[in-house]
């Protein structure tokens, strides 16, 4: 370490999804926001649409199980050009403007997010990637050294192949490996139960919800990196709509109280 | 500075161009070597055939100009897909491999590069930036810790625009910057004259070459590179086939003796 860490200034991993990316005045707003968040951050951002009309130009269709991408050897290059290229370098471009110093990764450089390609099971999802290990003393001095690293959600294997990883997954491996405080921006206003906001959320909570049927399909994966997340160590995880990035008592606020 | 350097280990930068990242044999080989390489050291990449594969498929002709391409909007996203995407990572992930803790950058990355767009002039390039300033504090305190930076030739002109740039300029640029020794890996053995390789080049030298007509076209701004890198502080510039990247007395020497 090279200087005393401020514990007042915990680290936060803050994680954006296609409704960002996929909408100029939105991702301007939210990096407005994100370049003026106060204490060390790491953002992570997912893929967005940007992927898929370019498989879609190329004659490739998109495949899809459960709302993982099914990446064939084609599919693996252009998804690593749409987020480790455009997109992740033009909100590091993006956020240099706005006098924030980002740094854009993948999880090969810096060997900062080591992963293993997902076998067995009944569906076969190509080069897709589970994270093993995340380089914590890389992290930690690009932070330390006043830098904000940006995660695509792009891994490697260690043996020289890269692989397609769920960005929210990404983002809650970061967040425990780092014990950060994670962030997780989306469309919603954080958890809903019907119209209504949940506040706060525990794992006893979030099993009752599923139980009911009140939560919606595309949440539940998100809800269980949530609480993976928290067994983790990751020291709170807070699900909220990106325009609300900075203000606060907004969002759904998750722990094990 | 974390740690005296040792000057016996001087930095090298090493350039890559097409001819290397279009065969992936040759690249193989290349990385085999790189990874080898003694003493801290840099990587930059030009772009290669994956760019103008992408355009053609996605109906877009390349536009070149004197050696350069014309760099629309659209043809800004795809470049800066295969560079800073596909072909960046894909060395990263390749180096990581041999033990080589590569650290993929496009100028934007750390505000490590940034330049500012050719305006005025015969010819509109479009989105084409050349090189400003080098943030040598960052790119040393990644080789300080162990990294081995590996540029793609996209910088960011600092207000939030990404540009296209020679490959061969980061080279120069960056060795400039950091005072480091220059290696230029193409496809031929060295500067030619006729079949015979120039072991030696200074800018004399280079200046009858080409009054003499025996430098080739494509040799032209290369040896420009070469030579503004030398005025500008460069301790070396050597100019060789990538296979000789080892091989001690290959190449032509460029200096000013």
């Amino acid at each position: 370490m090279r200087h005393p860490r401020n514990a007042a200034l915990m680290l936060t991993v803050v994680k954006i999804g296609g409704n960002v990316i996929d909408n100029p005045e939105a991702l301007d707003r939210f990096l407005d926001d994100f370049a003026r968040l106060e204490g060390e951050k790491i953002l992570v951002h997912g893929g967005g649409a940007v992927a898929n009309r370019m498989l879609h130009a190329l004659g490739i269709e998109p495949k899809m199980i459960d709302g993982r991408r099914v990446t064939d050897a084609e599919t693996l290059r252009i998804v690593t050009m749409a987020y480790a290229g455009w997109i992740n370098k033009s909100i590091v471009a993006g956020l240099q403007v706005r006098g924030c110093n980002a740094v854009g990764l993948s999880g090969a450089d810096g060997d900062a997010l080591r992963a293993v390609r997902r076998a067995g099971g009944p569906v076969d999802y190509g080069f897709v990637g589970d994270p093993v290990a995340v380089n914590t003393r890389f992290i930690q001095e690009l932070v330390e050294d006043g830098a904000t690293p940006v995660f695509c959600a792009i891994t490697h294997d260690g043996a020289g192949r890269l692989l397609n990883t769920n960005a929210d997954t990404v983002a809650s491996t970061v967040a425990v490996a780092m014990r950060a405080r994670l962030v997780y921006c989306f469309e919603k206003r954080g958890v809903l139960a019907g119209e209504r906001v949940v506040e706060r959320l525990d794992e006893a909570g979030d099993a009752d919800m599923k139980a009911r049927g009140e939560v919606f399909a595309g949440m539940i994966a998100k809800l269980d990196n949530v609480f993976a997340a928290l067994r983790g160590g990751a020291s709170e995880v807070v699900v909220k709509h990106a325009d609300d990035l900075l203000n606060e008592g907004t969002g759904t606020v998750c722990a094990n109280y």
